[in-house]
């Protein structure tokens, strides 16, 4: 990026929308990850003209381009390893249409998927997808990680609740993706392939997201296990009878057993001292049908190993219930600040067997694993809680990741449920995809972004 | 095919898996969409491997290969219009694996719809995809069109209840696509690239379902509307508020006075003079919840212009109810034997919009149109009563069905919802895409198929 360059980008966008100077580039450079890289510009586009431009220009010239919401991924998705031009959707964060008739919203990808719930709310719709950050996180960066959350157990993820997109290719192409409607055959499904393919296909300009009604309520009630075998047989029950919950998390006893020891006392008042895993479970619907829903949900959850159930309906019985596990980011941070939090998933069956095997794996190599995570998808958060400043503690929690890895394929799993690939586990994902899959989706790379300019060394190996 | 390829196909498959004689390749030709062509041979394979070697062999001497189920599509998508070799699958129909307590099941792509529903049911499970030709239509080609059915409107088509496939591309390469479980972000979405692509991709050997609960009941009821604007009004307002329905059907003017006339006069028992519209709702769920279920559907229901609303509870009740439906397509069958019938798709709130200018088209082209279908999904089945023996009848019939296209597209919809292109819509669908997503979609096809075997000239513009 030389001053020519500069030049051709300060004739695409307005004054106040190119940043070049180190200071303002910093922040563009940085994802949750913890990975920075530092772009050379970095373009706050406002049209899908602007991203046609842009692309054009930095195929012409060879420079890296890297799409961009607000940094909250934890893979490095965004971080611009080659440096080149960060593309930021922040100004382009318009909701453009609510069609409440058609349960419809199009939104440009700059929007955050917490505008979109409390838009969607005037109308007595949410949009499936969410994650953790909704408060900060773009729809844009939603879809290019395929992101989910605690609901996608019964209400899907990015993939199943997105319609249609436009998107720029690599080349500069516009394509308009999907349909307006809840079914469409036509052509092949570039929808989905564009989404969770992490900015580096082609540049989500606009999508339209599919509404589903909003419950008239929700109960939560906690199930407490003796051991993590008996919670995983309670998941496998709620999962084969007809109510689905809309919230089916668990946390393991060692998760159990650091918010007993470094909480406040309040914290686990529920938890009896046997206590070997606990499933949180919400389930949502209509005033009328609630009670007895919860009902069906609590009887499949009494598996042999139940210990107690505690059912909470006020805010403030909710509140409590949830305090548990509300504890464990904050025991988490302050015991291992920089702990390696994956996200792998398992089926539902094998999550003993994961969770028996992470315990070995844990005295084997001296790190501590604490489990949490969606166990109606299976999909589990494993947090290995090492310094990664010391060099032996990491040694050994590289050698102790990849044995994890090893063992999520090996129960027929996969190595991300909803944080996605970037960086962090590039190198990896030999291990679940054979040379075949690789080459043909390096194949469709070639094809949509044949001058590697999009997101250049992310997502598939090198 | 000559000889010397024949005796490398005998190689390949045991000697009564290959049919050469025109007797019995015949029925191997044609599908529902009346289209008929000649294959040179016919290969009944019964393992992956098979279907790798006869790839491999097609691709070094540039012979075409169509995949095949059981011929229900009507879009002509499986007829060897080149040809080469059909890949039939009605001896590769095992049942690989059931697993209840993931809710998944593996199976070979030649099995029926029917037998992965019996064998769901067994342990209370169903898989969502419903076509109409269920007893007889593989598993293989409902993913290959991504079929749907009256139940997609609340369990979504084969795209959603798919979790992963394994195929051939026209390369011979074996791929394995998504995963065992319910999330999964790993690499590039290739299950939903390859459903609905027809086979001009790769051809699916395995399939692992997503299986869902059955719901213990099904309520179901008839509710009549003075017109069509007044039935999509009530569609819009079921689908805004949290019950969805199990199937949301629809009557217009035309298909109720087709039944009127021409069916056996119980069938039209319940239908008042004034109907101008009607549709059959189901609802499905607990024997708890069932009935306050309904009566929220049913509610809203009653919009204005409502007439009347009847409810069936016993198996004869709702039998009786059905009648009417059921009396159509004898009746469209007696009337015009060899109708075109389209699938396109419009939003819910377009629905009433989309009827009356259809009715105008009729008027102009002096050719009945009638019309019923999946409300829920805005998904219409437009028939246009022609005779297509008559020439004249089929000249004005074409340019009627091109203003038909105009008019879906100019509504936001969508050509085909469930029957897929084929070759029935490869020349229309440039009305849908543009060159860009084209020019795209050619260009994976190379690279999955690029000796270009797999169901050429199929589901894309030449």
């Amino acid at each position: 990026v030389n001053h020519s360059f500069v030049h051709l980008l300060q004739d695409i966008l307005p004054a106040d929308a190119l940043l070049t100077s180190p200071a303002e580039c910093l922040v563009y450079g940085y994802d949750n990850s913890r990975r920075q890289a530092m772009p050379e510009a970095v373009a706050l586009v406002e049209t899908e003209q602007q991203v046609i431009d842009i692309v054009r220009l930095c195929y012409t010239r060879n420079i890296a381009l890297t799409a961009r919401g607000r940094g909250t991924g934890t893979t490095g998705a965004t971080v611009p390893t080659h440096g080149g031009i960060v593309l930021s959707f922040e100004r382009m964060n318009k909701i453009l249409r609510i069609d409440a008739d058609n349960r419809v919203m199009v939104v440009q990808p700059g929007v955050t998927n917490q505008q979109v719930q409390d838009a969607a709310a005037q109308h007595g719709f949410f949009w499936a997808p969410d994650p953790t950050s909704a408060a900060y996180c773009t729809v844009g960066g939603n879809l290019a990680y395929n992101s989910a959350g605690p609901r996608a157990i019964k209400y899907g993820s990015c993939r199943e609740n997105t319609l249609g997109l436009r998107a720029v290719t690599g080349e500069g192409d516009v394509i308009k993706c999907g349909v307006y409607t809840t079914k469409g055959v036509v052509g092949y499904d570039l929808t989905r392939l564009i989404i969770g393919s992490e900015g580096t296909l082609a540049i989500i300009t606009e999508a339209t997201l599919k509404l589903i009604p909003k419950a008239e309520t929700k109960r939560t009630f906690m199930a407490v296990y003796n051991s993590m075998d008996a919670a995983a047989r309670a998941v496998s029950h709620i999962m084969a009878q007809a109510i689905t919950p809309c919230a089916l998390e668990f946390m393991d006893e060692n998760a159990i057993n650091m918010v007993r020891e470094y909480a406040a006392s309040n914290s686990h008042t529920n938890l009896p001292q046997q206590a070997g895993a606990l499933l949180m479970i919400e389930v949502d619907g209509s005033h009328a049908h609630i009670d007895a829903e919860i009902q069906s949900v609590d009887a499949a959850a009494r598996v042999a190993g139940h210990i107690a159930t505690h059912h909470a309906i006020t805010r403030q019985e909710i509140d409590a219930l949830w305090q548990t596990r509300k504890a464990l980011s904050p025991c988490l941070r302050k015991i291992a600040p920089k702990k390696i939090n994956e996200d792998i998933v398992v089926p539902v069956s094998r999550m003993a067997e994961l969770i028996n095997e992470l315990n070995r794996l844990s005295a084997h190599y001296q790190i501590p694993i604490v489990n949490f995570g969606h166990a109606g998808n299976g999909n589990i958060h494993v947090n290995l809680l090492v310094n990664p400043d010391d060099p032996a503690a990491m040694h050994s929690a590289e050698k102790c990741l990849e044995a994890v890895f090893d063992l999520v394929i090996s129960l027929n799993g996969t190595l991300s449920g909803e944080h996605g690939v970037g960086l962090e586990k590039r190198d990896f994902i030999y291990k679940e995809l054979s040379a075949n899959e690789i080459k043909i989706m390096k194949a469709i790379k070639q094809q949509f972004d044949p001058h590697n300019i999009l997101n250049r060394d992310k997502t598939l190996p090198l």
